[in-house]
């Protein structure tokens, strides 16, 4: 989303407008946060994929909302199971520290583990001695053990020594999961180091620095009287730096003939006639009905938000992936009609 | 709490108490971020009441912990109606810009307020013109009315001018309330302006850059044996810069004769017994059973836990009053024995 654009409009009685304000804004304001942050995330990780494993750092049921958005985003799966069940969100995870601590030897709890759960599980190997655990590792599950952990440490110079020991031990396939208070330029830090997949935590779930998203609710139009079909009177307020626009808006991502985006498009009004236009409305429509008269007539299973989400990251421009601060990446452009730029 | 102080122990087997670990690590990091950031804005706000308003910015079940977290840290209200509901917690709030712009004009959605909630009510000032506002408001509520809320520009100036606009149209018992972006340096920046109260809200249920505190859940000790009353071995992980200290602990928060907190004592194994030392033990207990034998053992009403936040924090050295950044104002004292420093 860019700044003024529409996320979603709402046509309704007022009281009942108001009445979705709170819960609106809770839904966009966390869970987009929550997105963004994977997005970032997920982009930094490239092909490598990452896990949502943030639950115990937020509020206990904001815990599935962001293991939602999270996979929404492009995570690859969550270790909420909670999550896994709700949404269809596929659910992976290692052993805790605790998990060794409780057995005798770290070699009784891989054992168990192996035993409980296969070769191809992940192991844990930084409780005591990473370069021990690892050779113990290998013993007990042999060379087709499926991954390894590390959650401490200097992880990239951890992973390349890691990797070495691995690849002595005749351990090729093993993949080396990292963990520990990651974000994107952590991430982004370890991408020459030979690491196969990110658990990420406390910084997902709280947005990476950005907690909450500036999504705003206003009040942009009333109609004239009561009368069905009443004309709409555009409103705004005036209030210093907290201005609104007036006007009930449409927003067409604008693209080239490439497909790549180079505007966002905010008009004033009825969205301009696809038919009285040809094909060509200036771009992609942003807003779809979502609700008509009280009935939902929108339904899109996770996986397609995802590739969908995935497809318009596509479109942006290259700017978008820049992982430092800085300007939005496409502009955006007020037009009252789209036939007047022609 | 202090670094390394128990604020949970559990003492179960290894399955049931691995299964608390995310929901109590869920509750203590949301809850307790929520917790501080309130506990800095009412120190801030010192005798003037803070009113939670940050639902909209947080996830819509996460929005009422916050309420409560914020109450039993000293704020006054909330605006979220569910949290009323849900805990008792006193609720208040102020109308939307949206009230005032569906109403033909400023004056009508005024008249319709006060007609509606009376004069006691608190009307929104910076839809349009303040000075305009602040006019028509006492000429539709009278010198009676109850508040008026200013939510953008420089609020301190604006407070200044109000309050003599007010003062000047007799209105000088109306007060004025201050909401936009507010954090507790903000709040402290106002403290010398005219204002009565203060509505917070992102930066409260974000935790006021600190969106998670860093609590984690670390298995210290296992039993020797599944025999009842089996010794514990006290059980450490030696991850590097993430190592934990084997063993049961206990806390207490010593104090001097004055009462004032002088440190967080921390040992290992069964706490000092009261009887055996006399009264002292060396300060306050810390930890108190909640649940025994699988049964709940302790109740407290949310106004007495909003009572015992401010009888804690009234105990902490004045250090503790400083808003911006620095170590912790108790020294945390490992001891095994509280006898040995006698």
């Amino acid at each position: 989303y860019f700044s003024g654009s529409p996320v979603l409009v709402v046509e309704a009685p007022f009281a009942e407008a108001v009445l979705l304000e709170t819960l609106a804004l809770s839904i966009f304001n966390h869970d987009g946060a929550v997105a963004s942050a994977a997005s970032r995330m997920v982009l930094a990780a490239a092909s490598r994929p990452c896990i949502e494993m943030g639950s115990r750092r937020t509020h206990e049921q904001a815990a599935l909302a962001a293991a939602r958005a999270a996979y929404l985003a492009g995570f690859a799966s969550t270790s909420n199971l909670a999550a896994g069940q709700a949404y269809g969100i596929p659910t992976s995870g290692t052993s805790a520290h605790a998990f060794t601590l409780v057995h005798d030897t770290e070699r009784d709890a891989f054992v168990a583990q192996v035993d409980s759960l296969g070769k191809q599980t992940t192991l844990l190997v930084d409780t005591y001695d990473v370069e021990a655990a690892v050779r113990t590792a290998v013993e007990v599950a042999g060379t087709g053990l499926g991954a390894v952990r590390i959650d401490s440490g200097d992880l990239g110079e951890l992973a390349r020594q890691v990797r070495r020991q691995l690849d002595g031990l005749g351990a090729r396939d093993t993949r080396i999961v990292v963990t520990g208070d990651l974000d994107e330029l952590a991430i982004a830090g370890l991408a020459a180091a030979p690491v196969d997949g990110y658990g990420v935590g406390t910084s997902l779930v709280t947005g990476s620095g950005h907690p909450t998203c500036g999504f705003v609710y206003k009040l942009v139009a009333r109609a004239a009287s009561d009368a069905a079909g009443a004309p709409l009177v555009g409103v705004a307020k005036h209030s210093p730096d907290k201005a609104t626009v007036a006007g009930r808006k449409w927003a067409l991502r604008r693209l080239d003939d490439s497909g790549a985006a180079t505007a966002e498009v905010i008009g004033i009004g009825p969205l301009p006639d696809q038919a009285e236009h040809g094909a060509d409305v200036g771009g992609r429509r942003l807003l779809v009905d979502l609700v008509r008269d009280g009935d939902r007539v929108w339904r899109e299973p996770l996986a397609d938000s995802r590739d969908r989400h995935s497809r318009s990251f596509g479109e942006l421009p290259i700017s978008a992936h820049q992982l430092s601060r800085g300007e939005p990446v496409l502009r955006t452009v007020y037009e009252t009609d789209v036939r007047q730029r022609r």
